[in-house]
């Protein structure tokens, strides 16, 4: 499975994966589902992916392979983020029509979702999610934010803490904290996490970090998320309702 | 959808169920989830139900059918906890039997998933997960609760709170904030929850509650949750990773 959550916020994006993969409980490997395309001073576009890797994997060297080959279209050349977002998705349904019918006779799904985010010169930072099917939608000051792969366990908490409005660093601690949940409750999902935050304006994609499990903010953010929950559970009064014995 | 949880613990048995039904977005009712046969003085058996609610109230109404017309075996006669499972076991394969091909008909899958608890006098409290083939496993020290339906949003809570040694009024506690965090993400799961509490030995089934939104205690426990999170989340240190921006 996958955790990728993006966040869009007045002061940039903060942007989120796990790094395990796996093909069953009996091969599991890390790989990065953070891509970033950049052109220093003009463009940063980042896809988190989850899905089948191995088309979320042919999606992104397709979409280098243009830039590298100079062609037409490409994430270095596309004016907008929406033309961005319909490049990845064009590209998604190409390799539906070459691998779809492919992936049937194994039994295997096409499956691929990408969260699609950056900054062009000339627009604010925008966020998008594009579906296997290749059409996508954008988030909004209600929705700022967009999950991929095991999304339930982590959600609560950032439906609780986070709004358009919220404070990067604010978003950075609530991200941590939903992956820490979604990675205590689901083996497919774990660390290390890549993080990038881009800020808005600075068109440089070099806020990245590799978080491992023991790194000693995320060490210091989950243990005092769980030592907090399990204060505030105890501070909670006992039921008033008159039980039978 | 659906949300039911059952814990064993020391004390006894907390067992919740919520009452949304939903046919599409647009056929939404409320239908109880909550079944529970009971000899006062010899045993209480609970079953909490989620899946196709045809199936399941066909499964149940049969169970009680039984009973009324004396069958052989019964939930009022099985001798164990064990046989009564098997017994509901049985029940959903045919209901199989005579439902699934039918379904198939209609695109719709033959889906029935029920906890089982209860005590029988000679045994000690006991909690089953049924699945809709009919098979089942039995909880353990290691897993004391079963969640069935909407299980992911309201799971991380539980882990970190409860175990198999846990109070009873923590776990009612619990359950409650579970739900909560439920209802939030998911509009197919829904108040009013049917909450039972079964006390080890009493062999009654009196302790039940109706709890709807504005329940005064689900309230307290809702807001002192959301509070107390706030807080903890702010208290929580910012990174100390360097960024560059």
């Amino acid at each position: 499975m996958t955790y990728c959550v993006a966040i869009l916020l007045p002061e940039g994006l903060v942007l989120a994966s796990d790094t395990r993969t796996n093909a069953g409980v009996d091969q599991v490997a890390v790989f990065p589902k953070m891509h970033v395309f950049e052109v220093p001073g003009e463009r940063v576009i980042t896809l988190l992916t989850s899905g089948n890797l191995a088309i979320t994997q042919s999606v992104v060297n397709r979409l280098r392979e243009a830039v590298r080959t100079g062609a037409d279209k490409t994430l270095e050349t596309a004016a907008s983020m929406f033309e961005a977002a319909t490049l990845v998705g064009d590209e998604i349904r190409a390799a539906f029509e070459r691998d779809a019918s492919h992936l049937k006779n194994q039994n295997s799904e096409f499956s691929a979702n990408i969260l699609l985010s950056g900054q062009i010169k000339g627009e604010a930072p925008r966020l998008f999610h594009i579906y296997s099917a290749g059409n996508f939608i954008e988030s909004s000051d209600e929705t700022p934010y967009f999950q991929i792969g095991e999304t339930k366990y982590g959600k609560p908490i950032i439906d609780r803490v986070v709004n358009h409005k919220s404070d990067m660093m604010d978003a950075v601690k609530c991200v941590l904290i939903s992956f820490d949940s979604t990675i205590r409750s689901n083996l497919s999902v774990a660390a290390p996490i890549d993080l990038m935050l881009y800020h808005t304006d600075s068109f440089n994609a070099d806020s990245r970090q590799r978080i491992t499990e023991k790194d000693e903010y995320y060490t210091t953010i989950r243990q005092g998320w769980s030592d907090g929950l399990k204060k505030v559970f105890s501070a909670l009064p006992n039921p008033t309702w008159t039980f039978d014995k």
